[in-house]
């Protein structure tokens, strides 16, 4: 194995990260759209289209123990390679909950998930949560720390929302207790989504660059 | 670094391991017991000592570069060490969960989260849970395939159960829809602990071993 190969192969995990990452912020985004929209086309693909995420991350699972063996990396790269495996499971995961939330939005559709008087709240988890995503994206190339640090003030917000979400749920809810459990499991959707888009970007920052800043 | 030294570090990984698993599935049990019993020493319990399965996640962390570094370990080993990371991930957020379940039961004390018709529902999930849990501990050791593959019928009867209780409170439920959203987000806890526990094994199955049976 030539050193050139050994910088193709770590380019290729990179970029196949980074490919996964844009695959998740699209799902995610594909799934707000099904439910404020009711575009089925949107939900539908978002299910679709998880196995190319799956297929992804088996392509990461398979490549780290070749690198790894073949070219034992040191330092950086080490931790780069050490790391994939669980960014690619969290990459992955974000997929998942992405299609949990389109499959609520298929289930009702052509009615409503959302009521009006919810628009408000859920987008106030929805949009933050995409805009996580693409931050994540973002990290995992630029690897820069104060993306990251930013990354966690998001996410405080997601959490903020998602208790706003349940508060409004609890005090007077006027849509029955099918349509607050919906909202509920879909605010800890998106919550959780924009949970593991945070350990993704830590994990660069923090694991791969070695920074413990945050 | 001598022979010797490899082995006993391999051994404190998987020591390692071995405990997060005892430990993720005693904090099942005494989340269930807060939430059954209202036991609420027992929630405080797995509250306070989630910190202790968090040290031994971060003690994963730390070893596995050491590992890979000085000693460049092949075939299972090297599975094994490049796994460790994600299971204790996976081990961590099995914690976490039952957290999750016992914070509800802890902030509703000292009443019960749980109507007494949806006892039998909330048990068919607790019960499997706790029962993968132990499953999963034996797989870290024993690395049995058969296990593995038993463990896949156990989530399925997690997620029936799940659809069960999710159907319960959607039809006629009568105590309200913030207990129905309690419910809702504890069955997606056990849920989710679940799915994790056998997310274990699998790793451990598949990509420890190489077995591709399941």
């Amino acid at each position: 194995m030539s050193r050139d190969s050994y910088v193709e192969q770590l380019d290729r995990l990179t970029g196949t990260l980074a490919a996964m990452s844009r695959h998740a912020a699209g799902s995610i985004r594909g799934a707000s759209t099904a439910l404020f929209d009711l575009d089925r086309d949107a939900g539908e693909r978002v299910v679709r289209d998880d196995a190319l995420l799956n297929g992804l991350r088996d392509r990461v699972n398979a490549g780290v123990p070749l690198l790894l063996v073949r070219h034992q990396p040191v330092a950086s790269d080490l931790r780069l390679v050490m790391c994939a495996m669980r960014i690619a499971a969290d990459l992955e995961r974000m997929g998942d909950l992405a299609v949990h939330i389109a499959k609520v939005a298929l289930m009702r559709h052509p009615v409503t998930v959302i009521p009006a008087e919810a628009r408000d709240a859920v987008w106030a988890l929805a949009d933050p949560a995409a805009r996580i995503a693409d931050k994540t994206s973002v990290v995992l190339s630029t690897r820069d720390p104060l993306e990251a640090i930013q990354l966690g003030l998001d996410d405080d917000e997601v959490d903020a929302a998602q208790a706003r979400l349940l508060g409004m749920l609890v005090s007077g809810w006027r849509h029955g207790i099918e349509s607050a459990i919906d909202l509920a499991l879909i605010g800890r959707y998106y919550e959780r989504y924009a949970d593991h888009a945070v350990n993704v970007a830590r994990q660069v920052v923090y694991l791969v660059t070695g920074d413990v800043r945050l």
